[in-house]
């Protein structure tokens, strides 16, 4: 059972992390819950709700009576607590007996995977633990979060594989449907039947995956399909995942179409591939343990330059997980919206996407998201890198 | 668009709640974003997001580049500002033009709909607005949020009629394939393949949606499907709603399994149900604009009581919109864990679910949940009220 799997991680962090007590508060977790408790219980809790990971009394949890069983099933926690009318006497009950010299929960300024407590649960966490004079304890979890959610379990990491592996069929269909004369739309329909032949979701919202960019000045990123017609000469690039197992892929791939009586791409498309190409080459070989995101990010991002060609306008590599966009840990420049992100060090098991871009005028978008994980020594591809252009006869 | 029908109605709630600004502020909102986001843009934001609602400058949004062109789209904001690098110059510069009194921004002790900003995010917005002196502003937007979000338009109620539509239309068909020796799991694929067939999604997470609880000694809610086997003599329970354009419905139904020579359910069956369906019309009947959640919960739980039976364990009643328990405002007695919600005064449009439950010992839970909206002078339903016990025949 992955819950066990990853609350029994937990406790094993908080050693690490020197963690005394790790407390997740939420309620009506689909509505904006914590992130964190799709790793705490993988279901849904509904009424004011508390796991408690301690060095002293390890995991127990406090949920309506409607959860109890949910909690107990799991297998995770030695003592499940539940009640009807108020959550606070069985809360600090345990709080009391464990009496954490700090008391570590899930807010984070720098990760939103990490900010899982809403301000007012916050204003009702310093209420009901100033009760009993514990909310001067509190501190931010951020760490212990950052390392449980990113450091994937080989359970986590062959959830992610099989979600590449359906992507990657997908696009080798897709290849045999794209033409001159179809839209994004179509090309996005054909998609999304595949994905129901899979019985998979997508990794993000539906109506952006797959995402289809036609020939220049399209959105470029995060933006529906249109009625587009994809043209020979153009390149036509797509961004799709899908979801296996609870774990997302996220890829890239770049087609050209091929225009009457050509055979290759055009001299400008080709080089702008290798360029790309060959900047990701750059990226992953700089990744490594200990090494973070902002000389990985580099070695794309200049070699990209050093070609001629414009930025991009976002870090080349995010991290995958139970979200297509996951993890504190980025592979990004120094800008300010990225703040302490792209200072993180690498560690082995995470997974992150690599993914420039290159504009090439009157052509299109080229571009290509590949993903690797981290390992002991450096990192290797999960999925298999586009190297060539996807040529398709007009 | 429905966007901009719930923008438009957000600006003509500042003047009713005399709120100069309503900030929401939100980050990678598929995680742990705020869901009025999905009122105010209807797609998921990545990076540091706002969107801005003043007396002064209407509606405006500062929001990364790659979700621009979804912002515009919505024909709802009269400016959209876009950034590469740094959210913060364009956010400070609409603030200093706005100059507030107040800047309400979404957190709530009260009410989970109406605290979509983390804590981190609380933090960062008051160092970002302390850089122009404007950090102790800051209030709860909690009123506006919820009149936004409860008061449904015409266009939410009629997704949510299309959505018990499909739920009733689904349960018409469960009676014909419910009989004794088929399980829990096995209703609940029949009703998966239905839902299917009409292309719509669960209301609630896959796993409990249906819920079905085959006689006495169940989790009795919150649970998924077992193993368990349906036998003559027992009631068997479900707790089932779909989605439809957005919007979702939430019905119970109670079942009874007629053993061998019976042609009717037994006496205590059917006078526990006569006190549920009546128990019901009493809620139904006391709700109208201006009556809090207390004295409607009360009508229908003393009604049980007086009946004999035990309290159940919950509010009789809370609402449904996006998700199947949305809204702050809740038909629920005065237990602590219900804090203000029980005490907000019922408004016309909001949609309230009416759900008590009796267990009838070794037979089972009698539950019947009906939905009904709040008019200008009192109640009605929406759904199609459960009045007689379905027999199924053995």
């Amino acid at each position: 059972m992955l819950v066990k799997e990853k609350v029994d991680q937990a406790l094993a962090l908080l050693d690490e992390f020197d963690v005394d007590c790790w407390l997740t508060f939420t309620r009506e977790s689909e509505i904006c819950g914590d992130p964190t408790v799709e790793f705490l219980l993988g279901s849904y809790v509904t009424w004011h709700s508390s796991f408690i990971l301690s060095r002293k009394l390890g995991a127990a949890a406090v949920v309506g009576q409607y959860d109890r069983a949910a909690v107990e099933d799991t297998g995770a926690y030695g003592r499940v607590e539940s009640y009807v009318k108020d959550f606070k006497p069985p809360l600090l009950e345990i709080m009391k007996e464990i009496d954490p010299r700090t008391i570590a929960v899930n807010w984070s300024v720098t990760s939103e995977i990490a900010d899982g407590l809403t301000h007012g649960m916050y204003l009702t966490l310093v209420e009901v633990l100033g009760s009993i004079g514990m909310a001067d304890r509190l501190v931010s979890a951020e760490q212990l979060v950052g390392a449980l959610r990113q450091r994937k379990t080989d359970t986590e990491l062959a959830a992610i594989k099989g979600a590449i592996a359906d992507t990657e069929a997908v696009y080798g269909k897709v290849a045999g449907f794209l033409r001159a004369g179809v839209t994004e739309r179509d090309v996005a329909a054909f998609v999304a039947a595949e994905f129901a032949k899979l019985g998979v979701d997508t990794a993000w919202q539906a109506d952006c995956c797959p995402a289809v960019f036609a020939g220049p000045n399209t959105a470029e990123a995060h933006y529906p399909p249109t009625d587009r017609v994809i043209e020979p000469g153009h390149v036509v690039s797509m961004d799709m995942g899908t979801k296996r197992d609870l774990y997302c892929s996220d890829l890239q791939r770049t087609f050209y179409i091929l225009a009457e009586g050509e055979t290759d791409a055009p001299d400008e498309v080709k080089r702008a591939f290798a360029v790309l190409t060959e900047s990701i080459e750059r990226a992953v070989a700089t990744a490594k343990p200990g090494v973070t995101g902002v000389p990985v990010d580099a070695a794309c991002r200049d070699f990209l330059r050093a070609g001629g060609y414009d930025e991009f306008p976002a870090a080349v590599g995010h991290q995958v997980g139970r979200y297509a966009h996951d993890g504190t840990a980025l592979l990004g420049p120094e800008w300010e919206k990225y703040g302490q992100k792209v200072h993180q060090p690498l560690e082995p098991g995470m997974v992150f996407t690599v993914e420039p871009r290159i504009s090439v005028p009157g052509r299109g978008i080229v571009t290509v998201e590949d993903m690797i994980v981290i390992t002991e020594s450096g990192a290797e591809y999960i999925s298999t890198p586009q190297r060539e252009l996807i040529l398709i006869g007009s």
